[in-house]
């Protein structure tokens, strides 16, 4: 069984890698046919699926990086992600579905920071070779009014 | 006995009902006479036991979500729970007090999105028939500055 | 071994001393002869050790909370901590390194609150005849802004 304590662990260091900017590691905790999304709430309620990133491969993940690097984006600004412990709406085996609240703040290159983000991961986690991996990630978040400087993953 | 991660599976079920706007089914995660209170830090310290929010009975809670969805005023905010892992204070096996840190952002129509109160849950746990129940959650704000359009519960 | 649970609490308890102004007992948590400090992101990539905050007895903690109380400062603002889920970097029997991340919204005499500090943990725990202790805390805040008012302990 893919138990809490489980995906608490995964959630502490997947934030960590982003939040560090240890960038190149974040598509490792993802399947390499995975679904990734960033998406709003009214997006998501109308079915909108593409949102405001997407990427259906850990490939996609791993250019989306190249490219932050290219455009030198991540000097200007960091992330810290304060994510809550997740609903763990069903769990076997191989697979378990969850959804964990996040919150996430930014810190520009001035130094001064502000809530950037809140909303949910609706996950579903697979064990792949005995290491626990997201097979989806939709960041759903709470707001509408979306920043287009949004570059970092959530 | 009722130990850390049974509490924090509670509250992360409790969170993301009312943030999901499930409101319905908020009450049922209390006792039929359960206590309910939203008060800040200053009048609890004053023993000012009323409060901002008072309930004492799981009927009460419901009459509460009724009257919020009469009034529409769901439909204009949502709020995000981002809690910390509870302080167990004591437990048994049928028992345990607990105290657990919130931040709630508020999400307006419009898309904005503010940190809307910080605070402390006070809970009271009980099992019975073989389910986690609250016996008593009392939710003091930090601050003392109260929105008079203080809706949705906490 | 030292697992993530037990860090859960320990910092659960951590926080809800400093943020229920039971500030006496805060020096409790180290070992009597640690390191604390509170710094900025830039400064300690850079190496500058100092920081803002810098203690290596738990006997110097004890004099910073007697100078707090000596002041007055500890009646003109209140803190909520909300912390994440430890990164459990290494653990063993009798020590753990940890990451944890750290929010900290501040609450002024006016009632009025700011997110005031966000930032990471990074600590050195070990057990001591049975009590899981702070050999090391460093809190390093992501932004490089600092308040020059910070008193209390992060």
């Amino acid at each position: 069984m893919i138990d809490l304590l489980a995906l608490c662990a995964f959630n502490a260091a997947y934030a960590h890698t982003i939040d560090s900017d240890a960038l190149e590691q974040w598509p490792a905790f993802f399947t390499p046919d995975c679904h990734y999304r960033i998406t709003h709430v009214e997006n998501e309620q109308e079915g909108l699926a593409a949102g405001i990133v997407y990427a259906d491969s850990r490939a996609m993940l791993e250019d989306r990086i190249a490219a932050l690097r290219e455009a030198n984006i991540y000097e200007r600004q960091r992330y810290r992600h304060i994510l809550g412990v997740p609903l763990l709406v069903s769990t076997d085996v191989e697979s378990a579905h969850a959804r964990t609240p996040f919150l996430v703040v930014r810190i520009m290159a001035t130094g001064q920071s502000e809530v950037f983000a809140s909303g949910e991961y609706r996950d579903h986690f697979v064990q792949q070779d005995g290491q626990l991996l997201l097979a989806e990630r939709v960041a759903i978040c709470d707001s509408t009014v979306t920043d287009t400087l949004m570059a970092l993953p959530l």
